[in-house]
């Protein structure tokens, strides 16, 4: 009866040639600007960038549909260009992260079978014969000064139309994660995640009008890239900077070069210990959205005294990059300071359940902490060459499975509340430790807190807790367990809470609940 | 090595939930005025509503998904309740025209085996033991007074959970077409569809902020949707009008009830013709787009007059609704007029290709008139139950055949210039009427003009056409030749120029190029 068909898998002339897409309709529109070289760019230019390198890509460098590129840099100008210039010929953009070490960056390059790698030259000591796979990628280097040449030649290229149609299916990125427990992981993400993402962000956003957003959050992350195309889809300003810097970007907030801001709790923290924090002029600012992991109030509460809004964002690589964000749903600041710690609903185009462990096909009623699963057009494409691993967080119905612990409250607003893997059971109850952790913190005289499940005979496990204090600030044992009472269920209030100089934490500097675990442990066989 | 799959077929949670969706995301909101009745309803209203709806049609009515529930009505709240209360339950809504006449409206209910049928008390005596099919709908009426208690008892309905997972191809509405030569089709519109199209519209009007528009276009058109869900997608206002009323339209304007007007060219003609129009203040009027067919510089000029800017848009039902609209490139009203017949760019996810009559496959280049192609994600599923006419249309790489002739410029702009059905060919050249006629139309003493092709010795077809002049001013077939040398190539000059009362219509006021044909054809004989 219906002439439906998979439009995903069909080849089409727009898929990948977003620069040109824009270049056609809006081609006077300026859509990036460089702070560090004061140039601006609109449509039209950057698409005329992205020709050149795709020419120079197909011409030069033998690129075709499904070839691996790879880009080690910061957030440059030099990025974007191979991002739509891969884009329009349908190769693969492979951002690294310059912060890896050599032995995982030559097992990624061999893993990905690069067929080039363009590297800011910053980073040209990070690749040298010990690094490059046997099967050899060209290697172009470019920067600034006297290393900028190389690259001016690429843009000096003549352009020709290289564009083949590309199906929404096809592979866009490889974006790399985890890695401190396991071999990095390779995300494939298609066009189809990209561009829904960014359909999610227009419909997040309908009706605000006009941005002016930095892209912060490195390239090699893709929601620096999440960040970048849905400001470049909404005909927004979009600002990438080489590295965070404090001063400049107070500088870029006191002068109203941005509107909003998109940050993790770090970086408020760095903006608020910086020197020109009092004097600047915040009232330029509609809007601060924190993302990668929950933001505390105290973090929050510099800007909230400036009376500017903020909210929550969450996702993750394989199912977004972007899933939830809250939304105020009433004017006035208090509104947002009562639904801070949650992450508020779902996309528009999201599905979401939250599950127990044990069964992963019945939902969980508001009120009920368990695995937060999700399911959309943005779903990722899997790992590459790894089913095993791949079939353990994507399921046959499209279901996601993030590991993440959540619960919903009765108006349908969701807070994340831990990892589903540091999850432990006392007397038959699930229990989040950084729920645990997150009320020790709001306590004033903590500064850091850690918590842990121990085995114990009655219950199963018990939790305990570490924590450093304030300086110049007291809390005994004792008032931290009222505390507790106050805030959580009796049952995950800790049984002790060690007071100590510091918790501890892993080379990477995540919490390290396994080493209190062992000194719990340890203390009680004493 | 990826896991992509269809998610086209897939079923989704929020897939047809547009209204819980939104309910969730910005319950507060403002989406719809309703002027008949003065009220206003956010989106949790909107959704309430639909839910109380879904529940009565699944409960009371027993429709379950993919059952068709009919509907006529002019543009009232009850049609907004159906719609997202079928999206809810996957049911299919078919809209049909009250213009019809009854063996249409048999032939189309029988063909869409209609389960319910709602109609609006006004048209009542439309619906009779001679137009329902034997396989009797339950018929539902509403309306105002006295026959709002039927409608008020369904909306006392105590709502429960009865939304259904719904695939994006899964289908949406029935939309009729077409009827003056043929019998009506059918067009299958799937969710992917209107959704899509949503996206698109988002992408068009990035960075443009909170819209307020009415809904003109009767909903049993797919303009009427579209234009009413995409405003809904954009957290703006969506204003439904019973009818076209240019009193009622003038106050809204006047007192900047809405900002942005969509509109076909007889609508301002109207406008323009009312007593109001000279008072009415405009300045709070954005953007005027015109839609349907090409409109004419004589009537938008007193629009222009008042510093107005207008586009005009393009599509079909079977590839889009919506497919091209011109987006100024530069400030001012000059580039607006210089553009003024152009339809623009194609919307940014929509393919498109300008071809011969002869050869589908190989593109024209600019300049060159031919059929003008589509493709994209928001393309029709076919005509219910007729794949000949189906594959006439929509061929195996998701191109659609408009029929519409069209040619682009060197900047990317397309002009609509005629249907190929019309299309004539002289001396070898493929010649639209379309194009003589708007020639004709702008010489100042024409007011009405029509073309054709007649057979000719020589040529094989030589162009020949008629005018109406504009009372009080004059012009020679001589001069009107002479006009249309400066403005078109030598080959498409009309050789004859009948200046008449009354150029020939059909009985539904369209052109009549056939009964022009014979009249030249029996004068050539004669």
């Amino acid at each position: 009866m219906t002439d439906a068909r998979n439009y995903d898998a069909l080849p089409m002339d727009w898929v990948g040639d977003y620069s040109g897409k824009k270049a056609l309709l809006t081609p006077n529109i300026e859509a990036i600007f460089d702070p560090h070289t004061g140039a601006r760019y609109t449509y039209k230019q950057i698409d005329e960038r992205a020709n050149r390198v795709a020419t120079y890509l197909v011409d030069k460098l033998g690129i075709s549909k499904g070839d691996r590129v790879g880009l080690i840099s910061r957030n440059r100008m030099e990025c974007i260009d191979l991002f739509f210039a891969c884009g329009k010929i349908g190769a693969i953009l492979s951002p690294l992260s310059y912060r890896l070490q050599k032995p995982e960056l030559r097992d990624l390059m061999q893993r990905e079978t690069l067929k080039t790698l363009f590297i800011e030259d910053v980073f040209a000591t990070l690749v040298d014969d010990s690094v490059l796979p046997e099967q050899r990628p060209t290697v172009i280097q470019f920067g600034d000064g006297d290393n900028a040449a190389a690259y001016d030649a690429i843009l000096a290229t003549e352009p020709r139309d290289v564009k083949v149609p590309v199906a929404m299916n096809d592979p866009f990125l490889y974006i790399h994660t985890g890695g401190t427990t396991a071999v990095p992981k390779v995300c494939i993400i298609s066009h189809r995640q990209m561009m829904w993402n960014a359909f999610e962000a227009l419909l997040m956003c309908a009706g605000s009008g006009h941005s002016r957003e930095l892209v912060l959050f490195p390239l090699f992350h893709v929601g620096g890239w999440n960040v970048f195309f849905c400001l470049f889809m909404r005909n927004s300003l979009a600002i990438p900077l080489r590295q965070f810097d404090a001063g400049q970007i107070l500088d870029m907030v006191d002068q109203k070069v941005i509107n909003r801001l998109g940050v993790v709790e770090a970086m408020l923290q760095m903006l608020v210990a910086h020197p020109k924090f009092e004097k600047t002029d915040f009232s330029g600012i509609e809007l601060i959205t924190t993302a990668a992991a929950p933001c505390s109030n105290e973090t929050l509460q510099p800007f909230w005294d400036r009376g500017i809004s903020t909210n929550q964002a969450y996702g993750l690589t394989e199912a977004g990059p972007s899933n939830f964000a809250f939304l105020a749903r009433e004017p006035g600041l208090e509104h947002v300071k009562a639904n801070s710690r949650k992450v508020g609903t779902p996309f528009f185009c999201c599905d979401y359940k939250i599950v127990s462990e044990e069964d992963h096909n019945t939902p969980l009623p508001p009120g009920k902490i368990g695995v937060l699963c999700l399911r959309s057009y943005h779903n990722f494409d899997g790992y590459l060459n790894d089913p095993e691993r791949t079939a353990k967080i994507l399921d046959q119905d499209g279901w996601i499975y993030s590991g993440d612990l959540a619960v919903c409250d009765e108006e349908g607003l969701v807070s994340i509340v831990g990892r589903a893997d540091n999850m432990f059971i006392t007397g038959g109850e699930n229990v989040s430790p950084e729920e645990i952790e997150n009320a020790l913190r709001s306590h004033p005289a903590v500064a850091a807190a850690i918590c842990a499940g121990i085995p114990d005979k009655k219950w199963g496990e018990i939790p305990v807790a570490m924590v450093v204090l304030t300086p110049g600030k007291y809390a005994t044992e004792a008032d931290l367990r009222t505390h507790c009472k106050e805030l959580l269920a009796s049952y995950k209030v800790p049984k002790t809470v060690a007071i100590a100089d510091a918790i501890p934490l892993t080379p990477v500097g995540k919490l390290d609940r396994k080493a209190l675990k062992a000194y719990f442990t340890n203390k009680q066989a004493a």
